[in-house]
């Protein structure tokens, strides 16, 4: 393992001779997991590489439009072999999964691309650079530094990539970079409003119960300025959640113009909890208080998880960030 | 009157040598109306102009954040003498305004820039480019055809212009060029965070009291194709509702999946029911059913007015609706 950065350019060099190449992201997966590991796949099996696309989670409902992720794997794997694997978009080597960290084991060289600032380096090579705004943004500079094709269907899946991660170009994140990227895959005939609606003009009526029950139960605390909400698998239950119902959800409670910070806090299988936690404030950093619990992330959007049941949970992680609101002003 | 396009550097050309300048848009102006007048204006006055920003209607209160918007003038005017006149983003000329009309006379020439397709040329110059998703965009490109400045302040205004036009970049009008013009503004410095914060992620506790009614009283019939609500007196005073709080609302209901139609009926003051009605499907004409109640529209947008009670007035609207959704399918 080495912490040392590897140039783009360095990184194409050791994809270029591979003929057996895994690509795999974190669990649950995002718009800019799935995206960054396709649009990495299909412009490599365009160069006539074999691919595996390792997701331990699958394919969210809201994704399966985009191209071939049919061929994307899940558990339990086959015993396929590998020259070369990557992880990408992923804090840590863990949160691939543990049958897919497994899997990526078989290859004799791992390379870690992250943007997630807090990513250790666990990779042979690592790439992690925490000023971009989505993995797919640095998959699509790396198909350029490589010259590797870059085919209307690659463009979806990092335009998803680019797009989901900045909610739609409106996150701080965004650099001048991402807008001349999308302007660049435009002018090559991206249709990015047909992406734009099924990514985010469509959505199941469960959604609607969710939201719903969110707007009925959602909690406020610190003069309005933390709001909150406990997804409980009683609620799951009743309207048969699907991945990707929740995306965005935590949005609506930020949106709020007395809101600072914004979590959810979800009841896993497990019976343990995940916090998703995000901040309106540079001055709240809301990684540190995730840190508290052993979780981490951005400094505006961050995650952690904790001992149930729910209820208690929720109270200690509020009382943490109540503490860090009420030094603000 | 001439319809002959004229170039954005012969417009350069024109308001170059011109001292005072009135710039107008139209009624109820959105974000593309008044962006592009004070991005326009703030660009002349920084090269010593004195420019009157007209607006008949003032300034929408979601907007006023942006620089200078308190020098934007509302009728009556006062008699200002201007030697060129500039009307934006306005498909005919009566769309200025009454009084704003009047104004804009005693210029001895009068520039129309605009990009609807149906804008006839009604100016002495006229620059209509029906493929240009916002008016600020071809603004934009006229300060840079003019070697104009382009401040932080302006580009505030030509962002706010694009980005509202477009959805966030979303609808099928957002090109190429409106991406390479966000990405020369970011790396300007443009702080499109901020904006975007300001104009989309900002929303006040009262939209979501609405939301929540909306979820927890909505009505499907046809299968779940027709989704509907009923916007009560009682509610609007409970909330104490403000112009723009139901912007959008009716979207919420279409992109359910299983929606076809989605009509929300409006208790008005007067004690009329006002009917508006959205389709998804071009073979769902719902200004034909709104036609039946003497209203009209689009074929896939329109409105009525209806004598209440609302619950009558909803019943025997949605009547006719299912009756039309049932003979698709
Ligand atoms: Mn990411
Ligand atoms: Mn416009």
């Amino acid at each position: 393992m080495s912490t040392i950065q590897t140039s783009l350019s360095e990184i194409a060099d050791a994809l270029r001779p591979a003929q057996r190449i895994a690509i795999a992201a974190h669990v649950r997966p995002d718009g800019d997991a799935l995206g960054s590991v396709m649009g990495l796949a299909l412009s490599l099996r365009a160069m006539g590489k074999t691919v595996y696309a390792l997701l331990e989670d699958g394919v969210p409902l809201n994704l399966a439009f985009l191209p071939e992720t049919v061929t994307i794997l899940t558990p339990p794997y086959a015993d396929f072999e590998v020259d070369v694997a990557l992880a990408l978009d992923t804090a840590t080597h863990e949160r691939v999964g543990e049958h897919t960290k497994a899997a990526l084991a078989r290859a004799p060289l791992l390379i870690d691309i992250d943007h997630h600032p807090t990513n250790p380096g666990y990779g042979h090579l690592n790439h992690v650079d925490g000023t971009q705004p989505a993995v797919g943004q640095i998959i699509y500079e790396l198909l350029k530094a490589g010259g590797f094709p870059i085919t209307d269907a690659v463009m979806q899946h990092l335009y998803t990539a680019i797009s989901t991660d900045t909610g739609s170009f409106q996150y701080s994140s965004t650099n001048a970079r991402t807008h001349h990227i999308a302007g660049e895959m435009l002018a090559a005939g991206l249709d990015s409003s047909r992406l734009a609606q099924l990514l985010y003009q469509t959505y199941p009526a469960r959604r609607l119960q969710l939201l719903r029950a969110m707007l009925n139960e959602m909690d406020f605390r610190a003069e309005g300025r933390i709001a909150s909400w406990q997804f409980t698998r009683a609620l799951m239950d009743e309207v048969q959640v699907q991945p990707g119902d929740t995306e965005g959800m935590i949005d609506t409670l930020r949106m709020i113009d007395s809101v600072v910070t914004a979590v959810i806090f979800e009841e896993m299988a497990d019976g343990k909890i995940r916090v998703s936690a995000r901040s309106k404030d540079q001055r709240l950093d809301v990684s540190a208080v995730c840190g508290q619990f052993g979780g981490g992330g951005h400094r505006l959007a961050s995650g952690a998880r904790m001992k149930g049941p729910i209820q208690e949970a929720a109270e200690t992680f509020l009382t943490a960030l109540e503490h860090e609101v009420r030094r603000l002003a």
